[in-house]
């Protein structure tokens, strides 16, 4: 099968790229046509980051997010194509997969410049939130979700994502690049069309920081390795075994379904991925989305799961080869009109409580279909 | 002012201890006659925790709480007085603030054994969850809040803290206490009356574990008084300057309502507190409590603000002298109708993303009454 990639920009400046995987390629064939009308004011971003004395974590202040587009109507809404004269993000009439820009951006690279501390005081550094944040539209259908993707389609997004991770990767800014799909209104997505999002992190995350740190000091380093060779010995939580990936809960799951896909051959992100293990994937992927989109379905909840699908990826510097590609899928819906709140134990203290059992969780994924 | 102790049982064992502060101090008088009826069975918790492998964190298997209490009808709230014959977990007609062990805990005492790893694997070790959950009732009034008790009863709730943080400090299996308030259905608080809780948690917590290895290389070693120093001479974050407590929006604010109360004198804990520093925090908590309340109040929202209040205290054991007692109030409403949520950066990546600046944050605290 073939895709196309075309390269355009926006408006404002703002680049848009088009990943094709059906004849007639019609929103790259349409660059030579159809340009963004809309004459955007360019945007600098004022997004900023300051150290948190008391836990060695960068948070970002993006205070012009506050405005951003919440929840329009379907008529209205800017993910879906250009058609019949009404202007939207996307300037061709139709689209497969695309990737562009993000207006509204946590992390960018042109950025207003910051001192670098806080009120003078060096316990507060800060710098400008330099780095990027994309959008990835699965399909210009509005109405569907990325669970109802076919095969070929779900492969090129795997396709953008590989793109992504390796362009934003070669950014002088980006120290990590994380690909996430926000579903479900219930976790404050504010777009309904099916998308997802992908940040290029000025700073190694949180999540992965700990990671390091525990890598670093576990016997042979590979401790993700270790954990996936030990989950598949166990058995008991393994959802999906493929030829090249394996699906499974974690022993200390912290959500009331999560679930992990890790590739069996040890790759530090999206990028690395062969064709064959890409192919695998998209197939994978979908039966794993499909399954927690019927997970509740037994207690008579059919309705949309709110989901978090993020990829933990390798740092693009150091500690590169400590990280293996994983996958970390998770809902917070935990029973039919129940969700799990992060309140003061895991909001304030970080102490997550499950009411779930993970072998508990993997025998109902194994039987979700 | 004198105040009465008066501890009981439940009639499955649990203990429960009435904190009266106002003549006739009926609840504790009721003791003698007012017996819990209920013949409840004993309870076991089969509660178990999980060390995170790739985080290095505890987290806790409360398969149990499922079936927990849900938003009862005002009628049949378990925190209200036993009245008209109705019991309820409180065996009296009347009380001041009461606390008593949750019938549904994350951590107890008695709690079943289980073996050293999860499926004979050193990589997942395993424990009972052994600890001690209590709740905290702050009013025998079902229909107020927190910030609409007087300054008596508050200082009374205060009492109550110092009280258990001293108890629950003795027990062995307890390594930290957490006195805390999930308020509002926003962050899924399942019971509307006015109360509060108490963890004593058989490990140090995430974010005390971060802060002890932040003071622990911090120079001097007293990373929180140089903050608190810091934040005064900065002060344009400080929304209440005290003779014995300071509030001040922290710096690198996570949250669209964050804000730290802080006693100026160096101590551990609630426990640790003279009368004056407690006399003066009830009033400053009722005041930073009416501040959050009314935080939305110049946007047209008066509904009552959702908020985490979450007492930071030093472990038992080991890093004791590193940590001193701060109270972190947050909300997660960033506008009227409108939350902050978890999503794909904060709950998978951990790296936090703030809409709002934190010195308009103080600004709009110092302005709110």
């Amino acid at each position: 099968m073939s895709r196309h990639r075309t390269c355009t920009r926006l408006s404002d400046g703002r680049e848009l790229i088009y990943f094709d995987d059906t004849e007639p390629y019609a929103s790259g064939a349409a660059v030579r046509e159809c340009h963004d009308g809309r004459q955007l004011p360019a945007v600098r971003t004022a997004s900023s980051m300051r150290l948190d004395p008391l836990t060695g974590e960068w948070v970002t202040i993006a205070a012009h997010r506050m405005d951003r587009t919440h929840l329009p109507a379907a008529d209205s809404c800017p993910l879906c194509p250009t058609r019949s004269g009404r202007p939207t993000e996307i300037p061709a009439d139709d689209y497969d997969v695309v990737v562009f820009e993000n207006r509204f951006p946590s992390f960018a690279e042109d950025v207003t410049p910051v001192p670098a501390v806080v009120d003078g005081t060096a316990l507060w550094p800060q710098a400008p939130a330099a780095g990027r944040c994309e959008m990835v539209c699965f399909t210009s259908d509005h109405d569907c979700s990325f669970a109802t993707l076919d095969a070929r389609r779900a492969r090129t997004v795997i396709e953008a994502w590989a793109d992504r991770t390796a362009a934003l990767s070669g950014l002088d800014s980006v120290a990590q690049v994380f690909c996430f799909e926000n579903r479900g209104e219930e976790i404050g997505v504010t777009l309904r069309h099916p998308h997802g999002q992908i940040y290029g992190y000025p700073f190694v995350t949180p999540r992965t920081t700990q990671l390091l740190a525990r890598a670093a000091v576990h016997p042979g380093g590979d401790l993700l390795g270790d954990v996936l060779d030990a989950e598949r010995r166990a058995g008991s939580r393994v959802v999906i075994d493929g030829e090249h990936w394996i699906a499974f809960v974690p022993a200390a799951a912290r959500w009331p379904v999560e679930v992990h896909l890790v590739p069996h051959r040890a790759v530090p992100d999206l990028a690395a991925l062969h064709d064959a293990e890409r192919d695998e994937l998209a197939v994978c992927y979908l039966d794993l989305l499909r399954r927690v989109e019927a997970f509740f379905a037994d207690e008579g909840d059919t309705s949309p799961v709110p989901y978090i699908a993020a990829w933990q990826q390798a740092p693009v510097g150091d500690g590169r080869e400590l990280v293996r590609l994983h996958l970390q899928l998770f809902s917070l819906r935990r029973a039919p009109g129940k969700l799990k709140y992060l309140a003061g134990s895991e909001s304030a203290a970080g102490a997550w409580i499950n009411d779930e059992v993970p072998e508990r969780i993997a025998a109902r994924l194994r039987d979700a279909r």
